[in-house]
């Protein structure tokens, strides 16, 4: 077999054998075949696609290019989530606890935020003393005994996708949906899941712009699951505007403590609960989605989903007392609020420029490894359809610099969309797809 | 300006600018930009192709990577021919000492051969002491003494393509139209020339295996010389079976001569008066292509191309002895002439099997670097359409080893096709695309 083939018989349209992309993938991880022939080929692959099964290949090549997380002597059904990244995600930080309050352990393996997209381990390393560096055998100790874990990658998981995403990032070749759903499922896979809900976000503030693309990523997804041996469920959720008001490391901590006590924003709240009603249903804990959003429900008014938040808090060497009183995480110099000078109805909240405008102020980087400034972000206090009046409030910015404000303050109102008419509020979900529905 | 915004530009299908082209092509020869970007442009102009312009462009930012010949003080007016390569096709031979003859000084910087397409180079050095090596001063003062020049290139002409070349090579990426006309292109700008003569072969042993593509590269070629201020004629000419009999490097010496002195295979001396009369008129010195035709036959007729010739060897240092006594020039050991065992029209006579067994003799090479055999090769003596009766002969095989013997016997029988009905010989040509036709 030669590397150059393999490219060859992707740019001609062809279709991989296991054996073939175990050749390349495997290769390319052990620096056989260098980086300008991965390059060349990962092109070839964002024209010519790559079917289901051949995408599925790829994804079990690349999650055993590496350690396999083996959970079974852990828990009974290792059901994981995963978000395509967006603005004001902090989705993982209220499921998390309240699912497994409910009865499934989790154990979650988070990243950090790139770009406008925030990361839950940003947002987690708010809390003073918090860990997200925990071993496979803390991790594994930490499922059994409190049932939730949110924690980075230890292990090098999925090396190979590692290299090969390191290398579509400076190639032009990341907007690729086969590579894009196989690099999300190696890793999983590799993190040893079982069952797993998939949040594909679509609109403005997302990788995929459009519910068509978007579909066609969660499809592939789940097909890859089936494919696999586990299972999945995604669903099709919106970010055009911004998930909750909170967007900012310890701005979305304390949102979600606030959901946890049933004081969240209502998309937020709503969000959360069909989340982990699919992850209930997935892990046995729920015979239906509409029982799974009950017990969610329940967990969350009952405060038991807070305690096990506390817990894990507590368990990852986080100060617990910063969480109880969330008024002592950190807190920018500036704080200032936007309101309205006009009347109107809101017609756009552009999730991507708030996410932006969030990087600007140093609540995300612009590159791998720059450091975050936990302190700042955006509170956003509009969402599309609801009816303005002059004096409202629109933004609240949280800076460190007062030039960073000031730019702050005019990308934000360019993040506005007015309209004299009425316009319809955006819907939370466009859809699910499962495992069974193929 | 960055290079990775460069290659999604071009995948998402736009048209670059000769600044970015400069920036890319020029920062990919320095060493700036790495490899692996490189290959992830090249495939993705695989894909979404170049504007004629956007290839002159990039032809222009090529030559001028490295050294540019100026050859206003030898000639008055540079004239040059190209051919895309294939079995056979020993014209540079004949055509650039007749043309000389004829009035027209000819220098030309020729290549070698790889895989099946031999390489004039390889075929004139045969020639006991010939040498390839010409410094720019020698090949100008040839050039004026002689009229008549045929060396390597001894300047690194066009290193960006140089480089971009082997790259192509690895990577999957050399059938790109726009890349290997700029690729050619590239090279004659940089040699000087004014006009060229493009002999674009088409068929079984060409790289354009149908007339479509050999039309789209003549096309491409012919508009990158007027938008760069040259002129270009491009004969589309066939490949399907080897041009001549001789096919490998001593013996393709032989057959030269034999045409310079009027006694060569029909086709291939039609094919060089054709080359010939076509820069004769970009050179000035023919009126029309009839005239240009008439001024070949008759300098090959009166014995002046032939003396060309030999005046050409001896400046470059060749020993005359040898051309004029043709059989003193390489033999093989084993020469077995395989005959026909059946009576039957010849349906095909499959030039690129008839290439790859002169390679597989010895005659070529796998790879750029590898020794060559000048002694080796075949003699082939039939054309598709011919009507052969048992006993006739198809081929003469010169070997120097036995075992490669007994496969080329195979593989040679595996390049006929027969038909019990009458065939319809070949053209020799399927068109012509001058610079005043567009």
């Amino acid at each position: 077999m030669r590397a150059v083939d393999i490219i060859v018989k992707k740019r001609d349209g062809g279709e991989h054998t296991h054996a073939e992309l175990e050749f390349f993938v495997l290769g390319y991880t052990r620096g056989d075949i260098p980086d300008y022939q991965a390059a060349a080929w990962a092109m070839a692959v964002f024209f010519q696609g790559m079917t289901a099964r051949e995408t599925a290949d790829l994804t079990l090549v690349m999650a055993h290019s590496g350690h396999m997380l083996d959970l079974s002597d852990t828990v009974d059904i290792a059901v994981d989530k995963h978000s395509t990244g967006g603005v004001g995600d902090k989705t993982s930080l209220v499921v998390v606890p309240a699912v497994a309050a409910a009865g499934l352990p989790v154990g979650k393996m988070s990243g950090r935020g790139l770009g406008f997209s925030g990361g839950t381990l940003d947002k987690l390393e708010s809390i003073p003393g918090y860990r997200t560096d925990l071993t496979v055998a803390e991790f594994k100790r930490q499922l059994r005994t409190v049932g939730a874990v949110l924690t980075g990658q230890s292990l090098d998981l999925a090396p190979a996708d590692g290299k090969l995403y390191a290398l579509r990032d400076v190639t032009g070749t990341v907007p690729s949906i086969p590579l894009i759903a196989s690099s999300i499922m190696s890793k999983k896979l590799a993190a040893g899941a079982q069952a797993i809900v998939l949040d594909v976000k679509v609109g403005l503030g997302a990788f995929m712009r459009t519910l068509d693309d978007a579909r066609r990523l969660a499809r592939l997804m789940v097909d890859i699951a089936r494919h696999t041996g586990r299972r999945a469920v995604a669903l099709l959720s919106d970010m055009n505007q911004p998930l909750g008001h909170a967007v900012g490391n310890a701005l979305e901590v304390r949102e979600a403590i606030a959901t946890l006590h049933g004081q969240g924003p209502d998309d937020f709240y709503r969000h959360c609960l069909e989340v982990g009603a699919h992850m209930l249903v997935l892990g046995g804990r729920a015979a239906s989605v509409a029982q799974g959003r009950e017990r969610m429900a329940q967990v969350i008014a009952s405060g038991a989903a807070w305690d096990k938040f506390k817990a894990l808090v507590a368990a990852q060497g986080g100060d617990v007392a910063y969480v109880e009183h969330p008024e002592r995480l950190p807190r920018a110099r500036w704080v200032e609020t936007l309101t309205a000078t006009r009347a109107g109805y809101i017609a756009q909240v552009h999730a991507r420029r708030v996410g932006e405008t969030a990087v600007l102020l140093g609540a995300g980087r612009e590159k791998k490894g720059d450091p975050v400034d936990h302190a700042v972000g955006i509170e956003v206090h509009v969402k599309v359809g609801q009816r303005v009046e002059p004096g409202a409030p629109l933004f609240t910015i949280h800076a460190n610099d007062p030039e960073r404000l000031a730019q702050a303050r005019a990308a934000l109102q360019a993040a506005l969309e007015w309209s004299p008419e009425p316009v319809s509020p955006l819907p939370l979900f466009y859809g699910v797809l499962g495992a069974d529905d193929a």
